[in-house]
């Protein structure tokens, strides 16, 4: 078991504005279970920092990235580079009365560390399955299994949850006293996912399955 | 006037599934205009890749980042060090016949160059009320502008959209030829931005102004 609480070391440290971090794992979990994709930092080996959007999933305290062994940037995770993983949720819009307080709501959470390598196939099923489950929970059991051939020609890399920090920000604008007067309208204009009708691809006349549903319900999505 | 093509780099060039490459700037455009969060990532002072959602705005061929100038991201862009920016928009789930074929439907930028600090006064408070447009078209207008206290106490950094590329998923799963017959459910759920009525502030009577229409027309959002 790990610990609780997030220890923040000093890379995971906020200093602007502590007072947004967190500090219980939970809220880490319930961040990277509710986001779709991640945005993995790396320097490629040219030095430059390469910031990529990719799938991911949570099991325990792993974080598992997936792909073809040709990606750039799987390649270069899997020398066990240090790698940065952000996952932002924007909750919301804060409409201040003067331009410069406006503001958003939301919730990230940054993980630093080096990945490393699932060879084990059982492991690797298992992550696979994640992945897919990760979004549209319980789709994994409702579709063709992985088989032999694509869980060995896919890498999949796991990233410990032991360095990560998160930060949100809620609640209403905060305006400087001498404005609350001006007549100027203020307030947060909520915002989320939404889900539009499922379209099925050809020949399918079946009604969507219960996943779904379940990818609704994990998320609060609107209709 | 600058190209109306994205001429793509070396750091540009999408290696990994090529087809996804769009070479307009008006794609580019696209994406930066609907965004709401931005992926900046760099390498901090002790090599590690870090990678920090903030806000952004697009004014013609340059992107900004604003904060405050006690920002450790905005002080280590400032120096002009390489940086990376991803903005990534999620349009669907795609759920094929099997697990291995189940993807995203997306489109995502990535801009690589070096920042400048913006200093003129008058660009500087364009670019901030760029800031408050990018995300509720008209509030600037709405809102009480910006100060001279506030337009000197906040850092702006440019960065030219010069070397920049754009990648998209869209349509249908893409199954094996074997699975098509499997009875499995496939198809796509578009997904998108909704939002929830505004909350008023404290003692705000009015109804929410016309830029939170203006919000959701720009994106496309349900309510």
């Amino acid at each position: 078991m790990s610990e609780p609480v997030l220890s923040p070391t000093a890379r995971t440290t906020v200093r602007r504005l502590p007072e947004r971090q967190r500090d219980d794992r939970a809220a880490l979990h319930a961040v990277l279970d509710e986001g779709l994709v991640c945005h993995v930092g790396f320097v490629a080996t040219d030095g430059t920092p390469v910031v990529i959007p990719t799938a991911y999933c949570r099991l325990g305290e792993r974080l598992y990235l997936h792909g073809s062994p040709a990606s750039r940037m799987l390649r270069s995770l899997k020398d066990g580079v240090d790698v940065c993983v952000t996952v932002t949720l924007v909750d919301g819009i804060v409409m201040a009365r003067s331009a410069f307080h406006h503001s958003m709501n939301y919730r990230s959470a940054l993980i630093f560390g080096r990945a490393e390598v699932v060879e084990d196939l059982d492991e690797k099923g298992r992550v696979l399955d994640g992945f897919v489950d990760h979004v549209l929970p319980g789709r994994a059991a409702e579709s063709r299994p992985g088989n032999e051939t694509e869980l060995k020609g896919t890498l999949v890399l796991a990233l410990d949850l032991t360095e990560a920090s998160v930060k949100a920000r809620t609640g209403g604008p905060v305006d400087d006293p001498e404005d609350m007067d001006l007549g100027i309208w203020a307030g947060v204009l909520p915002i989320g996912l939404a889900v539009a009708e499922p379209e099925p691809d050809d020949g399918i006349v079946d009604p969507a399955p219960p996943s779904v549903a379940a990818f609704a319900d994990r998320r609060g999505v609107r209709r």
